[in-house]
Parts: C-alpha cells; structure tokens; sequence
C-alpha cells in the first residue's frame, strides 16, 4: 500500500476514525500490509491500484505490462513485510473502447506475474466505464519463518541498506521490476531485520515514512547510494543529478532496510542476496528527517517536506 | 464478485488460464467469493468496485453514500456465501478537483459499513487522479459453522427462496441497502443450502449464473415474486411491468437460495429471519435456463440472454 504525496493526511484520518482491536488487527492501516488474525492463522492483506495518466500512460505501455505492473506492486508490499503471497484478487475498471483482447492482454499481465511469484489469482471483477483504465489488486500473503516486518522498529544506530539500483525507473524498468519477494525472506532469514519498507515513492520519502513511524531520523551518505544507469541516462537527458533520481525517483521496488549494526556487518561480508546488489547507504540517528552527508561533510535535509528540488514526476 | 453483462466470457477465459491448485484454493474464480487456504485456515475473499458514472452518480448520490455502498457490495458477497466478514482493504481514485472533505466523507461511509458489521477497514490506498471517481474494496472472510454456500450446488427437485423484496433498487435503495450477513449465516444454519448467490445482476440473471454453474435449469412462478414498492413506483413512471423491475433490475442485492423440498417445507414454516420476507419463488428443474410460468400456465425464458427485454439499465 503507498500513500501519494499529500495525502498522508488522509491516511492519519482514517487511522484515528478506524481504532480497532489490536488483537485480531495486530497491523492496522498505515504500513505495507495489514495483518489480521482468524483464529490462530496470520493473514496479511494489501491493496494498490494502478490509473492511466498517473501510474502508467498507454502510449507508452503495453496492457501486458500495466497487468504485470498492477500485480507486482502488491507483491512489492509483501517484500517489504517479507511475508509469503499466497493469492491475489483484481479488478478492472475497463474503458468502453477498449475491445475484449485488450482485457485479455491485461489480464494476461496479471497472470504472468501471478505464476512468477506463485501467488495464483483466485478472483475478480471487470467493469466498462467511460474513463481511463483502473486496474485493482490485492494480495492475501502468509508469515514465512518470521514475523512480518513493519516499518516502526528502526532505532538509532541500526544501519540502513538498500537492494538493488535507485532512480530512473521512469525508462522502463517501472514496468517490469522484479518484487523483491525472495530477497526479502532470504533477508528476513539472514539478520533481525528492525524496519523494511519497498522503494515506491522514492528513497528519500520512504525513509522519511521509516523514520516518522519508528520516531527516529536517519542520515544518507551521498557518496553511498547506489545509482541505476537509467538514473544517469535520465540526468543527462533533464540536467539534474543522478543522485538527485536515485533520492527521488519513485517506483524503483527497492527494499530499504534498517539493521543493527552487528547484524549489518555481517550481511555486508555474507551478502545473502546473490547477485541482487545489498548497498550500506548510511544510518538511524535520535532526532527525526532524513539527511543527506555529502563526501565534504556537509548536510542538507532531503525528506519531501524538506526539500521541494526533490520532488520528481510520475513515470507516466 | 460481480461479472456485468457481456463480459462473462471473459471470467471464463481468465479461469481457464489461472488453472490452479484445488487444495491450496479450494474456490477460484467464477463464484461470489474465492477461497484461499493458509495452513488449516479457510480465507475467503472478494473485490468489487464502484466506478463513476456507471454504479453511481455524484449527483445523486453523497460521498458518504458511495463509501457506504462500496462496502456493502462486498459484505454482500460475504452475505452469499454465508461467511463471516473479517477485514476490508479499499482504495480510491480521487478526481482532483475534489477537496480533502470529500474524501474523508467517502471514508466515513466506508467505516459507517465497516462498523455496521464488525469488518474492521485495516488499509487502502488512495490516489488522485483526472478522471472520475473509483472506489475499490476486497473484504476477507472466515466461515462460520458451515462451508462457504457456493453457486454450483442446486439440483433438480430443489426449491428457490429470496430475501426481501425485488425492483427499483434505482429510487435509492441500492445505496443504503442492508448486506444480508447475519440472514444468511441464519439461514445457512436453519437449512442444507445447497447453493445461494446474491442478487447484484437482477434476479434472472443471478439464476442464470446459479444454473450455469449448477448445470440445472430453474422455474420462477411470477404470481411468487416478492415485488418491492420501489419496483412499482418506477413502473408507474417508464409503463413497464412491476414484475420486470423485480426479475431484471440490478443491485436489490438481497438474497437467492436452493434448498431440498424437505428443507424448503421447514423454511416456509420458521422463517428463520424475522422481519426480513422470505419468499418461495420457483423450482430448479432438469435442463438449462431461466423460464417465468405466468399464472395462466405459460412459460417463457427469461435469462438475460434469452430475453432482451428484460435488461434494465444500469442504477446511475
């Protein structure tokens, strides 16, 4: 579940208007995924939608891809809980001039993501309007061998990686990321992971909802953070920083993570992951907001409330 | 889940590719709800959405009224597979010309449902966008004391019962209707239900879906049909029979039902649900189908395939 800029507002509403019981809703709304109890069974749920003209244009993406897409961004929830999907439901909100085979195709999408990750889609629902395309999905997932991480427990001194490369994603990647599903468990099984969160709204902002809802701040070394090629290519298309993509870009479904910094000294030296890059990219600290250490020494805040130059566009 | 006319072939196409694991999912597409298995546990789930312009109509409708209604379609599924509601997740794409207000009073309506039932909200997602509104929810549920009611257990011999009475949901009943949750985990213990479905499509049509997936044919005596005061004020208006309100209009989301004569005869004495009218209406035969018996003993079909005349439009 991610919660576009400006809107967290609504979010805390709902919050605050939902209460609940914290027995049968060990994880209410606010996280990747919530999690609710029936019997003695952990069931964790997520919920995300795709729209045409925000998170994908149609000019420049197939309705295979967009299928794909609407599928792995609620897989990318259960990484960042680093809990086991184990079915999906979907719906489509199809624009009336679309003919049957653009459903299919979307459709097909879905399913080739569905096999990928072994996460079968059990339902649906299909509606013609005279709008965009909407597309819908939720993922059911189950605990693995641990507890689903949230994004609350980080605390000062843990240290904070990244998987993968970050920003650009806008090229094309936004459509074809691989949920870092098994990453996540293999990590989950290598270390305490204290907080993870998938990369959906951009590093700098997501850190910033690690940090808000663990009470914490956290630094970022410039010279640390692992930049994608498309981070570069972009950069020199639009003439900003490389790092300023890879900070603010969204939709990388990356996996931000905090450890402690025995557990973090490890994964350096045994990197679990393989061949997925895991990057140290800096630290938790008292305080709140995150900053970024540049290779001088110097500081600047860089959270989305902070620091406005940050503030991409959508890869539509 | 909801299939809308014409895009049934599409449900078809998208089991057929979705194959899938009958241990691990016990219900897959095609039926009010899917199940899932996670260990010991039965989870059930659905998704619906509501989109602009086609299942309401700002206009005519509060935001308060369509988060309500988004909600109760759900719960409405539940209701039909006498289940036990759980959790709900629900997302929502925001016309941007829309103030904060409005989406808190969508909220609003979705807790007042989520209240009303015991179905906690424990997360969503929502996103602006240029075009209309849309409101998505899944809701996960438990069984009760008794199987998921599926659709594909009615058989010959068996008779037809509705809740409630039919028509004209349009005058404004289909957005504050009463999900039949408690009335049919009431009925699921009174009786061996041997399938059940609620009415979303209009009742011929839901037959017909019963039917189909039962492999039976069915008879509805239309002296029987319980016809809503609703249904006959819209047919004082348009000078179309009251009686084709209430077999093809959309949304009463009221309850259908078959049962054993045996278990029929004990219904009809008992009534298990009070207030609420429980009504005989018809007979499930040998053979394919929807067919009306008129008073004076002819018959004719009335699925919405084979009887045009009978599709109403849509409640905007």
């Amino acid at each position: 579940m991610t919660e576009p800029k400006g809107e967290w507002a609504l979010i805390d509403w709902i919050r605050r208007q939902a209460g609940g019981d914290s027995a049968a809703v060990p994880i209410g709304p606010g996280d990747d995924m919530a999690c609710v109890r029936i019997g003695p069974t952990e069931c964790l749920l997520t919920t995300d939608s795709l729209l045409e003209g925000t998170h994908f244009n149609l000019d420049r993406a197939t309705p295979r891809q967009v299928g794909y897409k609407a599928m792995a961004v609620s897989l990318s929830d259960c990484a960042a809980m680093a809990v086991e999907p184990v079915a999906a439901v979907a719906w489509v909100g199809l624009p009336e001039s679309r003919p049957m085979a653009f459903a299919e195709d979307l459709t097909a999408g879905l399913l080739d993501a569905a096999k990928r990750f072994a996460c079968p889609l059990v339902g649906g629902d299909v509606t013609s309007w005279e709008a965009g395309l909407a597309i819908g999905t939720t993922v059911l997932a189950r605990t693995g061998g641990t507890p689903p991480i949230r994004r609350n427990g980080a605390r000062p001194g843990d240290v904070l990686f990244v998987t993968g490369r970050l920003g650009g994603s806008l090229l094309g990647r936004h459509l074809a990321f691989e949920p870092r599903v098994a990453e996540a468990r293999r990590l989950a099984a290598a270390a305490d992971l204290h907080a993870m969160i998938d990369l959906s709204d951009g590093l700098a902002t997501d850190l910033g909802h690690v940090c808000r809802e663990s009470g914490v701040g956290a630094e970022i070394e410039a010279v640390a953070v692992p930049v994608s090629a498309d981070a570069r290519r972009l950069a020199d298309r639009d003439g900003r920083f490389p790092l300023d993509h890879a900070l603010s870009d969204g939709e990388d479904f990356e996996l931000l993570l905090a450890v402690s910094a025995g557990d973090a000294e490890r994964l350096g030296r045994e990197n679990p992951l393989g061949s997925v890059p895991l990057t140290r990219i800096g630290r938790v600290v008292e305080g709140q907001g995150v900053t970024l250490v540049e290779a001088d020494g110097s500081r600047r805040p860089v959270e989305a409330a902070g620091y406005e130059h940050f503030r991409g566009e959508g890869p539509v």
